[in-house]
């Protein structure tokens, strides 16, 4: 089966988006309301989901499960005190089951074997986070947390690009409420390794 | 200006959308997790939104701006009876002013001039809207009050379809919170017309 359909939408090649149309200056020519005709208004999209590299399990090799179980647990413990933590459940033992379950994704998602799907059938992040509304500033303050998580664990720096490349995207497609225009923040790895690199031997 | 802005990720004249994945049943031959290479997932949308044509001024010159503004504040008196309620000012004054408001802006929208931008600039009704959170669900309740608001306001039938071709898409921008992957529901004139037909007279 072909997962690539036709979006009539995207006629000549080309989409309007909100983000698209808030950067542009306003037009001066622009037709105003109730006129002597229907004016129609063109479709239009929000953000583009970036396409997402998922990682090879190179890093799973070099680390192994109960570094990648640390890692996510640290994650949860540094978001925990961030705005994002009263998304997760105040119940300790609901809460614990919440990360083993991220940890047991994380460690699959690295070339753990199937432990979550076995378990947990297809992970459908995007759908799993429906319940809780996840914000553009839910996501940076995540993705900040996990940069720090990193830096904390000593995560071995030959990986690092290819697990970053991974939950840079992955992390936006967690997005489920939008609260402005702007187009969603990208932390591409060029403009983020520096910040690795000098944190060296502190 | 030319606000036909290229898209990049309309190459080869189509794109991915959450709604269309989760339309296509699971294929068999699915790549799993943390294999030899990475594995890039491709980019995606969430709901298009769909082309709104505004309404000529067809409807200001028949019904006028007493009769838009009684629509408005009945649409408001049936929505704060709505889980859609809560989404409003609970202080008398505040909600009157954001009642006020609404109606100013479908006076205008409908041909009576320019009272509301004249005060409040370009409506950027999605911007405006952000601050609070409109699901799938609050959209359908939103639309269902219009419906019945028509009803009951005798909005004049010869008007009604332009009416609302122009609401029912218009609505679909509002939202803003994600709960689910499903396309959103539409309601054609086509479909709905025969609503307004079956009530005459009653």
């Amino acid at each position: 089966m072909n997962t690539k359909i036709e979006n009539n939408s995207c006629q000549n090649g080309r989409i309007n988006s909100f983000t698209q149309v808030n950067q542009m200056q306003q037009r001066g020519d622009k037709r105003g309301f109730g006129g002597d005709e229907v004016r129609v208004v063109d479709s239009m999209i929000d953000i583009i989901y970036p396409p997402v590299p998922f990682p090879s399990n190179r890093i799973f090799n070099t680390i192994g499960e109960m570094k990648i179980r640390e890692m996510v647990e640290h994650h949860h413990t540094l978001l925990l005190k961030t705005k994002v933590g009263k998304l997760f459940p105040a119940n300790e033992e609901a809460l614990k089951m919440v990360i083993d379950k991220s940890a047991d994704f994380f460690v699959e998602a690295l070339g753990g074997g199937d432990i979550f799907t076995s378990v947990h059938g297809e992970p459908h992040l995007r759908m799993r986070h429906f319940k809780v509304p996840i914000d553009e500033q839910d996501r940076e303050i995540w993705l900040a947390m996990y940069k720090k998580t990193l830096k904390m664990i000593n995560f071995p720096k030959a990986h690092l690009e290819e697990f970053w490349n991974w939950i840079e995207p992955l992390s936006i497609r967690m997005i489920n409420r939008r609260t402005n225009m702007e187009a969603i923040k990208r932390h591409h790895w060029q403009e983020v390794k520096h910040e690795f690199m000098t944190r060296e031997g502190n």
